[in-house]
């Protein structure tokens, strides 16, 4: 934890540089306030800015690097996986999912405007992300948008987000005692997926060499899995002040996760573990890739 | 109409032939029953699966056959095409939406499973649509696939089918004055920029010139006005026994329509402008379009 805590300012200005940027891209990318459907874009552009701390386009970002990738192309790969996380935050966050009241700080989409507002304003984030990455702006090669997209439209589907908020509902079900297997599936495909492609991005961005680009993507699975230990262990034992969005939540649903099943102490390691492992996948990528490492460390010593 | 009567059985039987293959290929795509998250893909495939006319996907296979498109390839965009319409249909069933209890003769998907479970499937459906575009088996060319992927992200998103269901809550809010205009653009965008896109993906998938691409994408946009105009006209004339959905439904919410607007026979007359106009974008086609020129007269003549 040394080098973490050493670290911990020049992470800190980068994750704030990357997010600043990445919100100019998304506030340039979301469609404006205007027309008869205005409302629309209002919900989405409620969703998806202002807030978060853009993990995963950080990791768009910095994943480009190594590449050469120019800044532009990342940035706006960067923008559509924000989209597709606000997207699946807005409809996990509704009603009849669930049912949260804050997020990011903020009123959840549907109560700053409706439930169908929401629902609509998710679905169209969804579309939209595919949309910007099929703009010939994001990359000029349509080998690499047309990977871009089914790489994103695959971590999004039901082999990968929807199949693990399915897994999640199933779970606060009940019906089965659920086990790190059924657990860890559960978290690869919720969060895990996404956030895999946010860290292979990059490489297929760059054209980089197969090895380059399973060395990302195993960092992304190794790190996705560490954040969400972390997230769990987060809303265990953090306040809503810290986190900006409800806590305790789990135990209070009932909801299985590695910490109410390994224990605080036990489900913690495990994340280190995990981080320690996203590292090692970073080996041949040098200095270029220590904000990834920083990244990790990060993960499991943060408090929001 | 007397050519609508006369080729009746012919389009009939077309539209018979395509419907059974576009069903053997969306069962072929979808995700199959297995694993702990077969809930979510049995919810997909019961919106999906065994039911619809699949008048997108048989406008995606005859805008097709004049370009000399692989058969594998056009089911292959009309399953995706499908898909997203049943996205659509989930989700503005739902209770926050058009709170509907019966689709395509059966209750919707959020009764016959739960609401999460609905809007899951229907987020799912929509990225599996894009998946199964940007896969190789779909073109080999990944231009192709690009280009069908950005014209389908842009139909589905906030400039196309959500922006339209926005304005069709909107509307039904009844805070301004509907006119001819404001109705006209929010069918386009409901349900016209869709069915738009299917009547050209067989000229994207065919690599054809620009000007037949426009034909069929112009034709596509009269045929999708004409197309809701006789849904509405419907709507108020037919019962649910003959449309498998509730029917009187504009009328009781007080819903903006060209019916409620002109009158019934003025809105009849103003389809059948647009059916011929829709046949006009043809000509250059000759006898390969016979088929969709006998389609834009059956969107007016169709009981269901």
């Amino acid at each position: 934890m040394t080098s973490a805590r050493q670290a911990a300012p020049t992470l800190a200005e980068a994750l704030r540089e990357a997010a600043a940027e990445i919100e100019d891209t998304l506030d340039a990318v979301l469609p404006p306030e205007e027309g008869p459907e205005a409302k629309l874009a209002a919900a989405m552009r409620y969703a998806t800015l202002g807030g978060g701390k853009r993990l995963r386009g950080f990791l768009v970002l910095e994943g480009a690097k190594p590449f050469g990738v120019a800044r532009a192309s990342a940035l706006r790969v960067a923008a559509a996986v924000e989209m597709l996380h606000a997207y699946s935050l807005v409809h996990d966050d509704l009603p009849a999912m669930d049912n949260d009241a804050l997020r990011r700080g903020k009123p959840t989409t549907h109560l700053a405007f409706d439930e169908a507002t929401a629902i609509l304003a998710g679905d169209a984030l969804q579309a939209h992300a595919f949309a910007v990455l099929a703009d010939e702006d994001t990359h000029s090669d349509s080998g690499v948008r047309v990977e871009l997209l089914r790489r994103l439209a695959i971590a999004s589907g039901p082999r990968g987000m929807c199949g693990g908020q399915m897994l999640d509902m199933l779970a606060e079900q009940g019906t089965e005692e659920p086990t790190e297997a059924s657990i860890g599936r559960l978290q690869l495909l919720k969060t895990g997926k996404l956030i895999e492609f946010a860290a292979e991005a990059g490489a297929i961005l760059g054209k980089a060499a197969a090895q380059q680009r399973h060395a990302l993507c195993a960092y992304g699975r190794d790190l996705g899995a560490a954040f969400q230990i972390s997230d769990d262990v987060l809303d265990a034992t953090a306040t809503a002040e810290e986190t900006g969005k409800a806590t305790g939540k789990d135990a209070a649903a009932g909801k299985a996760t590695l910490v109410g099943l390994l224990g605080l102490d036990r489900a913690r390691a495990q994340a280190e573990r995990l981080a320690a492992q996203a590292r090692e996948h970073l080996d041949s990528f040098g200095e270029r890739a220590d904000l990834l490492r920083m990244l990790a460390d990060y993960t499991i010593a943060r408090r929001s």
